[in-house]
């Protein structure tokens, strides 16, 4: 038997995979978890088994599970519905997802919708709470590299508007499924191609389908080398991303949090163009915004 | 045994396959083949036998081939090096694959390079040759959509110059491997939405990886559908393009060679950028550049 005895359990559930917290009341975390059992992956009702399979060990009587992520999406094992901008980033009103265990209690925190221009979150807020629950008082533009790189406009404690950006998928595809695969290196990192490549972009954003294929051209004709073609690619596409979102960036104060390596990109994109950045870890900001819903539904 | 008994044989190898024509000297089309053995399924010593096992029937005698296509490539039957801008579509210089067969002789058609900015071409200026050999003192810019859609700058018989974008691979790899399969229909049209899509993204070409997850986001709250979700994308893709090759186009005499479906879409969205354009068919000027070469050969 497991000698962690949390108050209560923080989850992370996205589309591929888990990560679980034991805690204590006050937000200490007293232990880890994971699971590659992705929201992907499972049907409704073989949530709360993977749940217990991954940390049971830690429940030997009434517990409170606060989660967040694609969980509370319609295909997740409750759907906990959008709240609409400007809103907290805590919205009121978590779901309480379906289950057979009488111990359990599994709340879950909705994501946040934007009508015009559409946009979705799920997971992000969390991060995005976490946040301004260590920073009273933060005004200014939180970036949340990944996937679907996030930027978010925050006043006022409000989630005030945000937009997505495919660019993390787009790198992703772009490496596996087009003919430049046999162009870039799959690791590695070149500085000066990468910062080459985010001013170009920011001058010329139009220009990106061109760009791609001359990352091609340039492999057959000028031995542009894989490692220094994968770091272009990158600024590219955060370089015309950038382009787009100085709106949001533009004499603000910004935050970027997310994976180290990408977030590192980031910030020293945006200290190309004379805008610091402070680059925050992500997983403890996630377990603070988890901490937060936690203590509001305890208090 | 065939009657079919031309004077020389047109062959078009790109990559994932190849298409053969029974040629009279005078560039008549006696009879059609077709292979699914592309360039890049074959060895170099696997040509000979696939272009026998697809048109040995129209041989009795001497033959001559001329190919043009992704045969000429380093990873090809034999390598047609690159002839450099500005050079006649034809440039000097076919190069003679290795074969078994006494009576066959087979012409490759080099491809044409441009330094800086690096780019390739390589089946595309056979076309070029077919159209100006059909259009004599044309000065102006041929578009050629498809996979890796080409502007080229044509004057005084010569291309001046060229670029390469990557927008064809990116609605297939965007469309298939990214979250937006979700949300896209693989057929269907909605002409509003591409127009819209095309005017917007020509207006703001770097808002590209927002728009795209718009189409997801849209899907999700405005039940944007996905027929329309399709047409859109390809709208913000070719529009993109357009924005950045505007260069090319603009004040200019524009053809748009290539298949049907893709060549009028090029054609409606520069109509909505008030720049007529005239749209060809694409196999039958490959085998018009095709004649071309080999009557220089001959002659």
């Amino acid at each position: 038997m497991s000698n962690v005895t949390p108050d209560w359990i923080a989850v992370d559930w996205g589309t591929s995979n888990m990560r679980a917290w034991a805690m204590s009341a006050s937000g200490t975390v007293l232990a880890e978890a994971r699971s590659d059992k992705g929201m992907g992956e499972l049907a409704r009702d073989e949530f709360e088994l993977e749940l217990l399979r991954t940390v049971g060990d830690w429940i030997s009587g009434p517990m409170t599970v606060v989660a967040c992520g694609m969980v509370g999406s319609r295909q997740g094992w409750v759907e906990a519905p959008y709240a609409s901008v400007p809103c907290p980033a805590l919205p009121d009103g978590l779901a309480r997802a379906p289950v057979q265990n009488p111990d359990l209690q599994v709340h879950v925190i909705p994501g946040i919708k934007q009508t015009d221009p559409a946009d979705v979150m799920r997971g992000e807020e969390t991060q995005i709470a976490g946040f301004l629950a260590r920073n009273k008082n933060w005004d200014g533009v939180i970036c949340l590299p990944g996937t679907h790189t996030k930027w978010v406009h925050v006043s006022a404690d409000e989630v005030v508007s945000f937009q997505t950006f495919m660019t993390g998928e787009l790198f992703a595809t772009i490496s596996e499924h087009t003919v430049l695969r046999h162009s870039l290196a799959t690791e590695g990192w070149d500085d000066d191609a990468f910062s080459n490549a985010v001013e170009e972009a920011m001058a010329r954003p139009e220009r990106l389908a061109a760009r791609l294929f001359s990352l091609r051209a340039d492999g057959l004709l000028n031995d542009l080398s894989a490692v220094s073609a994968r770091a272009r690619l990158s600024g590219l596409l955060i370089g015309a991303e950038l382009a787009a979102a100085k709106p949001y960036w533009l004499g603000q104060q910004i935050a970027v949090i997310g994976a180290s390596g990408i977030s590192k990109r980031y910030v020293d994109a945006l200290a190309l163009l004379h805008a610091p950045a402070t680059q925050v870890q992500a997983s403890a900001i996630t377990v603070a915004g988890l901490t937060a819903a936690y203590q509001r539904l305890k208090g």
